[in-house]
């Protein structure tokens, strides 16, 4: 999952598909791994699914120049994994989605 | 259902999903535990479900420097449990959860 | 349904889900009841339900530093019903409520 | 359907289930006597239904101080049956209905 | 469908359920005998339906104590038929349907 | 297709079904061939069926005194076919469609 | 997919349906490619599906002046493929899609 960082692409959010154990890490220690990451301004950490075992996350990372090798290395240094990444916005600004309009 | 406060990280909104028996604590003392926690600005507690002995509740929580374990400690002090977290935001501003867009 | 005041927090919106025999109290007698309590601002009386011999509100009041007690007293002595409390907002702001995010 | 008018309450909107026959009133009768009720600021008259002899509408007024009585009477004075109130909105301000979140 | 201008009521919208032949009038025709109407700002001119030999639209204006005996008659000279009056928005402002809460 | 340009009444926005075929012309080509009519602000051609031989578009076209003849003509000498016409604006300023309240 | 820039028309936002290889380009790479393109001042770049060996993207840009040929350059260089153009906005400004009121 490691990705060399890109010169010159200002990350303004990444959206992370994340799992971790029941029991470890707390959401609140995962929080405070991406928080310290360079350029990350906020996360939102929603729970999707929780299972017997592990628990899915959906997990919204808003910045500036985010490093995203470093955010993908803090988040799998707690003990959770991160299954893929569903949004990357870069830029000087964010740009939403527009959906597709075809049937 | 403790855990331990991480420095640095700034808890600006908590979700939670929190059950009481019927009869006890009534919604205001839970409010008022709630209200009462260092950090917290503003508290909705939405009934979800009520059953025969208990009533489930969505309890979302805005603040600063909200004490996450000191949240857990009130509210269960009331004689409420809480089941799971289901949001965390943290960082220097809210930011959404952004849904998958995958199918 | 009487609960003793909390002090300390600031309740500013309150749902309740409320009934009524057809005939009395009037709507008006029952939005005329709850704009007297003290604290409140404005209230939004919805009918939801037309049984043959009963009418189903949902009311939403909101204002500052709301008397819960004097509230349910106020609805209860028009001889309307109070059956539940829906949502609770209080605190320095309102926070609206963050929906569950599981599947 | 005549209510006595309560003193010291602001009605700030009021939401209408009305009938009426096909062919009287015309829709710009009915908007012109409710809008010359005293209170009234703005009404919004959307039909619902076209049966073969009547119409249904749902009639949403606006306004300060709007007297309720004076406004059922000028409704059934221009030959339209007023069916039930389905929302009522009195204070300093006007408050939307936040729904139920209960399953 | 000629009805008698009130006096007093200022008509911000209305809201009519017309129908065309496919070959005549052309849609700028139509829009252009609206536009043409005393009172009238604007209108948003949707097709609904295509059928073989008609055209069906929803037709939205709004504008300033708008006269409908005018309108209706300026619809009918282009050789549309107005079938219904869907909406009719009366007053000092623009209110919009505020819809029915009742299951 | 080709209708006489109405004087007097100022066109803000069309809506058109447009198709072409798969190899010709490019979108590129339709939206510039659009944005040259005169009148013309901004264009948007959202693609919303692709068949084998064919390309349908929703195309939306705003801005002032777009003369719909020239836009007609425009279109279909890029060697793509006009359907029809789905929404006119027109008037002193825009107005969205109001949707029918009819079951 | 190449295609000659027009004269005299201003880009403003792209929507391309993308595909590659789960292995190559990382989306990153992807991203940075995009953002380097003359006229690109935002990307956002959402996945939409998973396949054993391939993964589908949802793919906005913004900006001013966009040289489509040179997107679709930048991306097919990374080793993706763009399989078609879903949306494109031109002009002075970014006009958003009306969708058809016909059903």
């Amino acid at each position: 999952m490691a990705a060399k960082m890109e010169e010159g692409m200002n990350i303004r959010r990444i959206v992370l598909d994340v799992d971790k154990a029941i029991s470890k890490p707390a959401v609140t220690e995962l929080a405070e791994a991406i928080c310290r990451v360079e350029g990350v301004e906020a996360v939102n950490i929603t729970v999707t699914e929780i299972d017997i075992e592990t628990v899915g996350f959906n997990v919204t990372i808003e910045g500036e120049n985010i490093s995203y090798p470093d955010l993908v290395q803090a988040i799998e240094h707690t003990g959770a994994a991160v299954h893929s990444i569903d949004q990357l916005v870069a830029g000087s600004r964010i740009v939403e989605e527009i959906k597709r309009g075809r049937t």
